[in-house]
């Protein structure tokens, strides 16, 4: 059994939502599977390398839409809120899929799924823990694991902790994606991973 | 006929270099041709956007050289100086380019594919007068040429409204594309830039 990729992504990133839907499927084409993680880009595109958010950027802003859009197009998808909206608070849910993770990671990926999906498939907010218990009911996870992740303060150091490996590791973007060492930023590289998976490197 | 692409790069720009040598094949296959077109990401990336350098942007400038290195290996290609390498002086070339193409354009093309297999196959320095003559003679230009070009002193207001021209297009990095107004950042947007021209858009 090949090891699993590592994929990155924040809740506020259309970009990460995007790749979401894709990532799974692309892994099992080639026989892997794929380890999610939680990214803040308030961290390490804003912080670490000091630059703007990408629709704060000029010129970058207007092309980030446009890339959005006909991506969008080509994949048959729509988004249930405009993508360069001012984004939601991404850490309570961050919090909680990272505690996930670490203490139910049964429950993990199907709770970012129906998280990811809630916000920006269905334009819901995700700042409030009700919304937070409304994913992870849609995601089919039990009440009072949901509220033992709630209501524990370490989740706050388990995403801290998350965000620092992975800065560790390079990662900087959402989507963001390793394989083999080998790092893939943005959505835009997926066939270019897959080629690299289907190939097993170059 | 289609109308032609427009390709955007800068010289002292390692993926400019990569685009330029695909560019004009990719575009051949589906019946069109490309204007080149010089750029400075000096202005663009660092005044407008208000960026860094890509080498100087913590993660982002070593995630850019694993995407060179894998690049030029998928491509079977090299380079003749480190991608990261100090940048050059781009003004010379960049001035000399856009004088050809205002006054001289049957030859601007030649003299940039000349100058940039120089600076990025050679690892020449394009700094000096004698290298812009050295590539100008490479691409067979005529030297009374090259010398009008290197003493009008309109050569510096030319490369300031391409790329003031560029930037009004919403044209930030190296390379660029615009193709029927869609634009492509990057030389791994060309396998799009290619379904988009084989499809003729979506």
């Amino acid at each position: 059994m090949k090891p699993p990729l590592d994929f990155w992504f924040d809740f506020i990133s259309p970009f990460g939502y995007l790749a979401s839907l894709r990532i799974d499927d692309i892994a099992a084409r080639h026989g892997r599977t794929v380890e999610w993680h939680p990214l803040l880009v308030g961290v390490t595109v804003l912080k670490v390398m000091g630059l703007k958010a990408i629709p704060a950027t000029p010129l970058k802003g207007p092309y980030a839409e446009r890339q959005i859009a006909r991506y969008l197009r080509r994949h048959g998808l729509q988004l249930g809120r405009p993508a360069s909206a001012p984004p939601m608070n991404p850490l309570p849910a961050g919090r909680l899929f990272a505690w996930l993770r670490a203490r139910e990671p049964a429950c993990a990926k199907a709770f970012a799924r129906a998280a990811l999906h809630a916000h920006w498939a269905l334009g819901q907010a995700l700042d409030e823990p009700d919304a937070l218990r409304a994913a992870a009911r849609q995601a089919g996870i039990d009440t009072a694991v949901v509220e033992r992740g709630l209501a524990d303060p370490a989740a706050a150091a388990l995403l801290r902790d998350e965000v620092d490996g992975a800065v560790a590791r390079g990662v900087f973007g959402s989507p963001f994606v390793i394989v083999d060492d080998e790092p893939f930023f943005g959505v835009d590289s997926f066939e270019l991973l897959e080629e690299w998976l289907a190939r097993g490197g170059w």
